[in-house]
């Protein structure tokens, strides 16, 4: 669509960006529902992001900032007010502007449970790994959480983080069984970069994928390392696709006004 | 077109920005050029334009601002470095980010210029009367005054104004006659926002009209009250989307990296 002097503006903020994908459905489901908006993206780089937000606000057209690696923390941190979701994850997946400040949500947790359901991947009773502890990770644990798994073990290289997320995880869901480590599963979800864009590295060790399992990649790329070997071993498989596309409604719901 | 993850951006920043045009013929001259980038709106209010300017530059796929009213002062004055053109006006209608800050230029005295030479105007030897010197104003007079007038005759409601741009000209151009008033012309250029989007006004008395003259009203809108009074005394007559048009070659050769 052709912007004009009145069209809403979508900013998907990262960095870099190039890897970025999900433009052409965005386009369709702003078209789908008759507004005026046009989903773009900048690239900034993470020492920049506080002073992009603080610029970002004067312009009256903004919607909302959708955010990525490596913005879903600091968004939140910049934010003045947060939805629940974005609380209980300490991340933000998006942020709109107010008269007092930025607002921030988050639907990585929705958007990976509707996306993992409809791959039919049921997390009630399953033994979950999950890898990465950073925005994404955050909020795809918390909604794990919410179903009721058995248990959680996560693990991030950096083992604080991994301790504070299970912490969150003990606090917010004290029936669920959650340590931080490496092990066997049911169902292994990776919300680390590996694999993004050209990276052909794996996430974790190859004999931590569960033979017939169920593994999840939030990762957006449909051929990543992980879900080559995951395949290999009989597992079934969703990805970072999936997950993108279920969030689009729950974005444009989010950020748009008069929609 | 659908942008990427490597779109280049070029912001038009106005307020309001509801009456801006162009963006079909920004997006077919970027199309035509083979070029990824996508050209859109953002309204800025005069008083946030500065924190707006502070948190842009942040934005690494940003390929430059267009500026329109009220920001073409401002952003000359933001500015770390000013193309010959943007000196001699004491305004910018675009910016581009380089490591050292904005650099500020100005086409609009050459889209003029190339405009009403087109429709038939010649500006050496004719009385001139402008009205309005703000950012476009002093932009078009300086371009009218290299092509040797009889005469400039400068108008604002902001006296000071007015006598600063004609003392500019007159340092600038000693052999072309400049004074501040208003007066019988052969050639009157409306540079105020008078007759932009739905406003009925006049920029000047309708006496002052060059009967059987030359009138070039660079709002773009077809039929502003102007237009229609000088279409009514016989004038030939042009206006600002003739300029915008010739406008968007220059300011894409001037951004656009890897053009």
């Amino acid at each position: 669509m052709t912007p004009d002097g009145t069209t809403q503006l979508i900013v998907i903020a990262g960095y870099p960006t190039d890897h970025i994908q999900g433009f052409a459905e965005y386009e369709a489901a702003i078209a789908a529902r008759g507004a005026n908006a046009l989903y773009l993206s900048m690239q900034v780089a993470p020492g920049r992001f506080a002073g992009f937000l603080d610029g970002a606000r004067h312009v009256e057209n903004l919607a909302g900032l959708v955010l990525t690696i490596p913005h879903k923390v600091a968004g939140f941190a910049a934010a003045a007010a947060h939805d629940e979701a974005a609380k209980l994850a300490g991340s933000a997946n998006m942020l709109r502007p107010t008269g007092a400040g930025w607002h921030a949500g988050n639907c990585d947790g929705a958007g990976f449970v509707l996306a993992a359901r409809a791959a039919g991947m049921t997390m009630r009773g399953q033994h979950v790994q999950l890898l990465g502890a950073g925005g994404a990770g955050r909020a795809v644990s918390m909604a794990i959480a919410a179903e009721a798994p058995a248990a959680i073990m996560v693990h991030d290289t950096d083992a604080a983080r991994a301790a504070a997320l299970v912490g969150d995880v003990m606090r917010h869901f004290p029936a669920v069984s959650a340590a931080v480590g490496l092990g066997d599963s049911s169902l292994l979800v990776n919300c680390t970069p590996a694999g993004m864009g050209q990276d052909e590295t794996l996430p974790c060790d190859e004999s931590l994928i569960p033979r017939d399992g169920m593994v999840f990649d939030i990762v957006n790329r449909v051929d990543t390392p992980l879900l080559r070997a995951a395949q290999a071993c009989g597992c079934r498989t969703e990805y970072g696709y999936a997950m993108m596309v279920a969030e689009v409604p729950l974005i444009l719901d989010w950020m748009l006004r008069d929609a």
